[in-house]
This record gives C-alpha cells, sequence and structure tokens, in this order.
C-alpha cells in the first residue's frame, strides 16, 4: 500500500458505507452525478505525485499491515477452447481437428492469476462471473491453482460460462469466435454489497474489456471514491470506451493497436506513440503505460519525460499469448508494494519476458522468485 | 435376454476365460485366426432365426433373471461445443457469437443415455474413454444423468475428452470442427480384461463409428464369440469400413446416405433402398436396420420380405439432433426385452419421435414411460 499512499497523498479514509445507489454508473444512469461523489483528488497533484514515485528516493514507509490489502481484478473469465486445423471449414462442412486443448483464460482471469503468483504477500480476488457448468469448473480450477481467492467469483445459472473457439491454422493465423456469456450477462444491474466492500479495502483496482463497460465504470467509481487507484488495461472488445471511464482511470494501459485506436492517430514510432500518449492525457488518462511488445513499454505521465523499459530478453519466444496481461498484472503488483515507477515497469518487464518462454496463457505466468532471480542476475545489470 | 435366445439358438455358454490375445483383432494383428475362434454361429441359421423372431408368436420364455443382462455401449463420448455466429470467421479474424452451449454428446454416450432412460430394467454401460478434464466430467455427469453405469467409462491422462465445436449458422448451415482426442488416442491396444468381460456378459452390443475401427472389431469379435448380439450403427466417420468387422456385425444399421456411401449405390427410393440392402447382404451383413428420416425406418432380414416402420409423427419437429441414435439404442433396448423385430422397430420409431421434440441429444431422449404412453395413445393404433 506504499505506492497509493504516495500515488493518492490526499486519498480520503475508506467510506464507511457505499454512497446512495442513484449515485452509481449504470445503463440506466449513465451519468452519475460526479460533482456528489467523494472524489477530492486532484489531477495535476496526483501526476506530480506519480511522477515523483519514479524516483527511488519517494519510497514511502507505509506500514507491513497495509501491504495485506488486496489485489482486486474485476474482469473476465473465460474456457479458451484451442483446435489445431489445416483449414476452416466451409458453411455445412464437418472437419478433423489435428489437436485439440482447453484452457481457462480470459484477461480478468489471466490477470488475476499472475496477481496470485507474483503477490504471496497480498490477497488476489477476481470478481468475475461463470456459468453453472463444467468450463466454470475449469475456471476455478485455474484461478484456485493460481492463488486467486474465489470469493468473489459467482456462479450464474442463466448464463453459460464465457468462452472463445481459438482456430489454429498452420500459417500461423487465428480464427477466433467469442460467447461472452456470464461475463457479459452475469452481472447484476445493482453492485453487490460485497463485491463493493471489497474494491473499497483494495491495494489496487485492475480493468479490462471483457466485462460489460457499465460493470468497469460502476467499481471504478467505487474505488476512486475511496482513494483505490484502478489501472484499466484496453484489451478486450474494440468499442469505443465511454468517456465517463476515464474519469475512474489512473492508470490506462494499452499496446500501440489499442493506443492508435483510442486516439485515431498513428502508433508506428515513438514519437507518434509519445504524441498519443499527450491526446490521452487531454482526454483525462494522466497516466499511460504503453506496452510496445518486443520494443518494451514505456510509462507516459502528464507533463514529465516518459519512463521508458526496454524489453528484457527471453531465452526462446515459445508464446506471447498472456504476455500482455502478465506485464499489465506485474506492475499493478509492484506499484501496490510500493515500488517505484522505474522499478514496476521493470518488474512487469521481466515477468513477462518469463511468460513468452511458456505456452499457454495463464500456465506461462511465472512465479515470484522466477521474476526475482532474472531481475538479480547478473546479464540484466544493464538493461 | 429373450432375444439372444431366438437371435442365437446355438449360441455357446460363455467362455471360462478370454481367448489368447494373439487371436484379437488389432492394427499389428489385422487378421485375427478367425477359424480358432469359437464362431459356432451359423448365418443362414441365423437369419432365420431373427426373421422367424419377427413373428409375434416366437416370443420365446427366457427367465427374468436372464433380463439384467447389461446394455453395452462401447463408443464415443464428447463435448459439443455450439456456437451460434452471423458467419464463419476468416483467417486471423475474432467474430462474437451470439450465443453458446456446451452440452454431453458423442454417438457412444447418446446411444448409452438412450439405453439409460429407456430400459430401467437392464444396467446400462458405456465402454468409453474421456481425458481428465472438464469435459470429462460434463460427459460423466450427463452420462450418470442418463443413467448409466459409469465402472466402464475411463479417464486417460494423455488426450483431452473428444469435443466438436458445432457452428450454427443463420440459413441453418453447421459448420463443425471434430477434436477425437480420447475417444481416438485413448484405448490401450490390448483390450482390458473387465472390459471384455463386459461385453461378454452383455444382452447386447451397441457399436458406432467415432472411436477406432480396431477398437470396434475387438470388442465385436469378443462379442461374437460369447454369443453377445452385436447391433452397429453406421453413424461416425466415413471411411470405408474394413471388412473384418462385417464378420462381427449381426445388425448393421445406416441411414440412406451412409447405406449409399458403403453399398456405392443410390438410395433415393424404397426399391434403391432395398437394392443396396442385398448389396450388404452380400457383404457378409444379414440384416440391415435402414433410417429413413421422415419416410420412417426398415428391416431388411436376407431372403425375407423387408419389415417396414412409417414414421410415428411428432406433434413438432424442434430438432432432429440425435434422433438417429435415440432410434438404434431403442431398437437394441426392445430386442433385448425380447420384443418380436416388429415391434422393436415400433418402439424405436416412438423413441425417435418423442426425441425430435425436444432440442439437443441427450436431453431430448425420453424416458421408458413416455415411449409407452405414446405407443398405447389411441391416434397410434393404425400406425
Amino acid at each position: 500500500m506504499k505506492a497509493v499512499a504516495r500515488l493518492l497523498p490526499h486519498s480520503p479514509p475508506p467510506l464507511p458505507s457505499p454512497p446512495h445507489r442513484s449515485n452509481y454508473y449504470s445503463p440506466q444512469n449513465p451519468n452519475p452525478k460526479l460533482a456528489h461523489l467523494s472524489f477530492p483528488f486532484n489531477p495535476s497533484s496526483y501526476a506530480a505525485a506519480a511522477a515523483a514515485a519514479a524516483v527511488p528516493r519517494a519510497l514511502s514507509s507505509a506500514g507491513a499491515a497495509e501491504q495485506e490489502k488486496p489485489i482486486v481484478v474485476v474482469g473476465s473469465a473465460n474456457a479458451d477452447i484451442y483446435v489445431e486445423i489445416d483449414r476452416l471449414p466451409r458453411p455445412g462442412e464437418t472437419v478433423a481437428a489435428s489437436r485439440g486443448r482447453t484452457l481457462a483464460g480470459g484477461k480478468g482471469a489471466n490477470q488475476a492469476c499472475c496477481g496470485g503468483r507474483l503477490a504471496p504477500g497480498n490477497p488476489t480476488y477476481l470478481v468475475g462471473r461463470v456459468g453453472d457448468d463444467a468450463h466454470g469448473r475449469l475456471i476455478e480450477d485455474a484461478l484456485r491453482g493460481g492463488g486467486v481467492r474465489l470469493d468473489r467469483l459467482a456462479r450464474v445459472g442463466a448464463a453459460p460460462s464465457g468462452h472463445a473457439v481459438v482456430m489454429l491454422q498452420p500459417d500461423g493465423q487465428n480464427s477466433i469466435i467469442i460467447v461472452g456469456g456470464a461475463n457479459m450477462s452475469g452481472w447484476p444491474r445493482e453492485p453487490r454489497r460485497e463485491d463493493l466492500d471489497l474494491v473499497r479495502g483494495a491495494g489496487i483496482l485492475l480493468l479490462q474489456r471483457e466485462i460489460p463497460d457499465w460493470v468497469n465504470a460502476q467499481v471504478a467509481q467505487e474505488a476512486k471514491g475511496a482513494g483505490v487507484p484502478v489501472i484499466m488495461d484496453a484489451g478486450g472488445v474494440d468499442t469505443p470506451i465511454p468517456k465517463e471511464l476515464f474519469g475512474f482511470v489512473d492508470i490506462f494501459s494499452p499496446n500501440e493497436t489499442e493506443l492508435a485506436r483510442l486516439t485515431g492517430m498513428p502508433t508506428e514510432t515513438f514519437e507518434q506513440i509519445s504524441q498519443a500518449a499527450v491526446k490521452c492525457h487531454e482526454m483525462g488518462l494522466k497516466l499511460v503505460l504503453v506496452k510496445l511488445g518486443s520494443n518494451g513499454s514505456a510509462l507516459f505521465v502528464e507533463g514529465e519525460e516518459p519512463i521508458r523499459q526496454p524489453v528484457i530478453p527471453a531465452a526462446k519466444v515459445v508464446d506471447t499469448t498472456g504476455a500482455g496481461d502478465t506485464f499489465t498484472a506485474a506492475f499493478a503488483v509492484a506499484l501496490v508494494e510500493g515500488k517505484p515507477m522505474k522499478e514496476c515497469l521493470r518488474f512487469a518487464a521481466a515477468a513477462a519476458s518469463l511468460c513468452v518462454q511458456v505456452k499457454g496463457a495463464i500456465p506461462s505466468m511465472p512465479d515470484r522468485k522466477s521474476v526475482v532471480e532474472l531481475l538479480q542476475s547478473p546479464a540484466l545489470e544493464t538493461i
């Protein structure tokens, strides 16, 4: 919780009870009365504090008890059904797959498992929805194996667990069919009291874009009101992000493609990416954490020089699935532990480097020991 | 077990121990020494007995204890993953499904569940292979719900459960990707002693074509040696059926398409179908039970007039999935209970009529009470 103390120097104490429901963002209430919310938060002082946090001397002295505040991911959980085929079937045709495998996935579950593996000192929760079905059991087992608390993962009866059919073709092309299922239709219009309680008490809140925007807005609003930092990974659906959400997000994390889509600007060179990040700042996103694939990553803080992090080379790149989720979640883990921004980037880069060396998403997420060892290896001294 | 007594008037007592393994059909031993096997069985006397069985007066007086001989299905079990899409994705593309649902299926599991529902007096077993995974649990739950004994359904670690992705398109076209998984690769080269024991003690053995031909041949050979009647549904892969299998099969059950494929003959008119059935007889298949969709069904016994059964009209045809499996399995249930052939056909037609009125395969399989009630309804007196 050191990071939070730094990020939000004037953050209020947690609310004694949830604010009146009518203040919540929902499809029926797309413009909650923001002026009535407890947002003492000043974006410019926040950005300055965040920038300062990039400097090691800014390390605060938050107590050990605070370090156990949970990492809370609100997001999707999927069964990813991989089938390897020579070619796509035509309408009416049946083809045999050479291989098939079904694994738990979804950006929410991926990031929660990464949190669970990397942050043994902080409990990690996934607030999510699965169906009451076999795929739901698969997801629960994977999350449990990743050290994620399942208390707030609800089974819903009216929808199947979200799933994706990933059709792997010989030329490396993947055709994907996504069934939103419980991820999209399993959420109550009025947020659950116990979910909000968890969010308000979190050390950090991680969001992505594979659940309805209005659910993200509800929990982000709640987190913001309680002084809990909110990181939103831009991955998921490619529909426009509702402007309301920007006001609740502290750190926005796209890759180059997502950044280009959001801003309508080219993102091929670092200069172009920097200009797109400035546009994000203008849209209200004060901290923009851009994932650049083999070019590493960069954190853009409004009014400051960007902090760049080169990629940490992998011995062998086996499968990049889940690398982006690993990066974002590892960054969050380092942040909640009070590491300065530069170290957060380095920690995230190390985790992503380990992730791409193993096949799959959740199975490839590294444990803390491996990341620490990689960061301490002599070869990395100059990175 | 009356049916067996009739079908195989000179059937030997069950073997005290399995015959020497080298006699078994296997990929390494594609031509077992048939002359050395215990096949006292005479095809022509068998056919005559079967034909006689079509006449009610042929009802034998086998004891009640014998009626509990199990119905044994050796075959496939699948997770069928249905996704409803507007169109197939292109290479590299992601599309959202409007709906998705995953259900247990596979022709072996379908027929076993049908047996379990229709034959409460006889235990029904599925000898099958699933993976040690979530889809395997789904299949096990469905079979258990269908009253199927799971003792001989083995979990294998080296392969996923068989599954099929069924992509439903608005024009009614289904594109399917099949992953054979444990159904294809989960079988030991040497048959398991306990599987063979079960087959030898069966009241009837049901096979289909979604597991390797050599597995079908092994168990069919064992059944034949023990005087257990063997029904093979022609549904499944459309590869040529190895000739060896014909010698072990008592009743072969194709639909028109499968009959045309096997014989290379047209099957558009009943006359053509009759000629194709004659060709089957020449190939060694003495009893051919042809499913004709909305035209009902017909049993062709070599040297006899075919027995025709019109379709029993459904109030509303909702989904024909699993109707063929229901027909074959219901026929087997009636046969093992000692019903004459004509009644077996009628029982099967009634079960299929109920099946098409409910969506899905296993969920649509009727229970015995419903079939009996339908057969006793006054409207059916003339059918």
